[in-house]
C-alpha cells in the first residue's frame, strides 16, 4: 500500500509543477482572459483555473483510474462534493485566483490526496516563488526539500496571524470577521497578515513566518494539501471553536501550537456557512 | 547637476544591495537577537535595524560628506527629523521589522534622496526577493531594471487595496482604521492586502498587482523612496483627505490614478498623528 500512495504523491508533485507552469504562462494573456464571478461580485474565476484542473484530473486519471476527485471547478460545474473512504485527490487549481487576476504573487496549486478521509500526502506549489511544499502523513513537511517547522513562540502577543476577508460581503458576515479581526488585533498581536491564499497561509504558519492562520469560509480544496503541511510541520489543526477541524466544515484554524490555537479560538465570532456536502 | 545626482543612484543602490545582504544574514542568527520596543508593545527594533543604518550612512557620509540624512534610527536616538532644502538622503534601514523577526519575507531596505525637498531618486530592495525597486524624477520606474507601469484599472470595484493595521493600539485609532477598512471593503473591492512594509506596499502600487495603497502613521522614511516609485510608474500620491501629499505628515495615499484614489478618499476615516517634523 506505502508505495502506491509514494507514486501517487510523486505524481502529485510533477502534475502541480506542470500546472504552475501553465498558471505562470496563462498571465501574459490575463488582459484577454475573461474574469467570471461565481458566489460574489469578488469570488472570481477564469478559464485558467477551469483548464489547470482539467490538465490535473486528466493526468492523474490515466494514471491511476480507480481514484476518486474533488475538485473545484468540478463541483462548481455540479459535480458532487462528498469525501469517502475511497482514494480521493482534492484539487484547487489556483488556489489565490483574485491575486492571479492581479498578478500579485501568492497563487498555489493545491493537491491533497485522502484515504478512509484521512489526507494522506498533501502538495501546495506556489507558483511565482517556485516553492513545492509537499508532506506525507508521519513523514515530515517539506519546501523544496528542505525541512518545515513552526514557529516555537508560545505567546500570542508576540506572533503574527494570517486571516483572509473572504468572498462574503453580507454585512453580518463581513461584521462578524471585522470583530473577530479587532479583537485578534487588540489582543494585542505583532501584526496581521494575508496572502490571499488559503493554501499558502497554511504554508506560511508550516515555515514558522506566521503562527496562526484561521478562516471560516473555506472549502476542502483549499485546506486539505496545506493542513498536512501544518501537521507535519510540528503544527495543530482545530475548528475555529476548539475541538477537531472537519475538513468539510468550510472552517479551519491552522497554528503552529495548541496554547496559540486556544487563545485564538477565544476571539473568533463564528457565522454560519454551508458545509461543503451539504446535501443540494 | 544631473551628473551629480546620478552618481548618487548609484552609490544608493549599492549600498542598498549591501545593506539587504546584512538583513539576510541576519535571520539566521534572528534567535540570538534582541528586540526590543519603540512607541508600543508591537512596534519593533533591533540592533540589525541600528547597524544597517549605520552602514548605510557612513557609506554615503565617505562620498557625499555635506548631505544631509534623516534616518529611522538616527531619529529614534535623538537626531532632529526636519527636510530642509539641503540634499538628503531619508533611510529606512528595514522597512517591515515585524516581518523580519519573523522572517516573513516582506522587508525592505529604503533610500529616498531629496533635494529643495523634492525627492530626486527612490531605490526600495526587497531583499528576500532581491527585488531592486528604483525610480528617478522624470526618468521612470524599474524593477531589476524592468519598467514598472501602475494598473490601468479605474473601476474601484475591481480592486485590490493595500492597508496596514500599524503599530498604535490606543482603542480610538484602531476603531478608526477599522471603520475605514470595512467601508474599503464592502464598497465592495477584489481583496485587501497588506505586505507589512510601507515601500513594498508602494512598489506593488508601482508593479500594478495592486491598485492602491493607503496608511495613516507611516513615517517619511517609510514613503519617501516609494512614493517616487509609484509616480515614476504613472500612479497619483494624494493626502488621504485629497490634495497633494506632504511627506512629513505622516499621512500617505499612493494609487494607480486620480480616480480609484479619490474614491479611496471618501472612506479613509483620518485620525489625529504627530507629523514627523512637529517641534519637540
Amino acid at each position: 500500500m506505502t508505495d502506491v500512495w509514494q507514486s501517487a504523491m510523486d505524481h502529485a508533485v510533477a502534475v502541480a509543477r506542470k500546472a504552475g507552469q501553465m498558471v505562470r504562462d496563462a498571465v501574459g494573456s490575463l488582459q484577454k482572459e475573461a474574469v467570471m464571478l461565481k458566489s460574489s461580485s469578488v469570488d472570481l474565476v477564469t478559464q485558467t483555473d477551469q483548464k489547470v484542473e482539467e490538465l490535473i484530473i486528466q493526468s492523474v486519471k490515466e494514471k491511476f483510474p480507480s481514484h476518486c476527485f474533488i475538485g473545484e471547478e468540478s463541483v462548481a460545474a455540479g459535480e458532487v462534493c462528498v469525501l469517502t473512504d475511497a482514494p480521493t485527490w482534492i484539487i484547487d487549481p489556483i488556489d489565490g485566483t483574485t491575486n492571479f487576476v492581479h498578478t500579485f504573487p501568492f497563487v498555489a496549486v493545491s493537491i491533497g490526496f485522502s484515504v478512509n478521509k484521512q489526507v494522506e500526502f498533501g502538495v501546495v506549489y506556489s507558483c511565482f516563488h517556485d516553492q513545492m511544499y509537499t508532506a506525507r502523513r508521519g513523514r515530515g513537511a517539506f519546501c523544496n526539500g528542505e525541512p518545515l517547522q513552526v514557529s516555537q513562540q508560545r505567546d500570542i502577543q508576540q506572533a503574527i496571524i494570517a486571516t483572509e476577508f473572504g468572498c462574503n460581503r453580507d454585512p453580518e458576515t463581513v461584521d462578524k470577521i471585522f470583530s473577530s479581526l479587532k479583537r485578534v488585533v487588540t489582543i494585542p498581536v505583532h501584526g496581521v497578515r494575508g496572502a490571499g491564499s488559503a493554501a499558502i497561509n497554511m504554508c506560511m504558519v508550516a515555515s514558522g513566518c506566521v503562527e496562526a492562520y484561521y478562516e471560516i469560509g473555506i472549502h476542502v480544496w483549499d485546506v486539505a494539501a496545506g493542513s498536512l503541511v501544518v501537521a507535519e510541520a510540528g503544527g495543530v489543526l482545530m475548528d475555529v471553536e476548539g475541538g477537531p477541524m472537519d475538513l468539510m466544515s468550510r472552517r479551519v484554524l491552522a497554528a503552529n501550537n495548541r496554547s496559540v490555537a486556544e487563545r485564538l479560538v477565544k476571539e473568533i465570532d463564528v457565522f454560519s456557512v454551508r458545509r461543503d456536502d451539504a446535501a443540494s
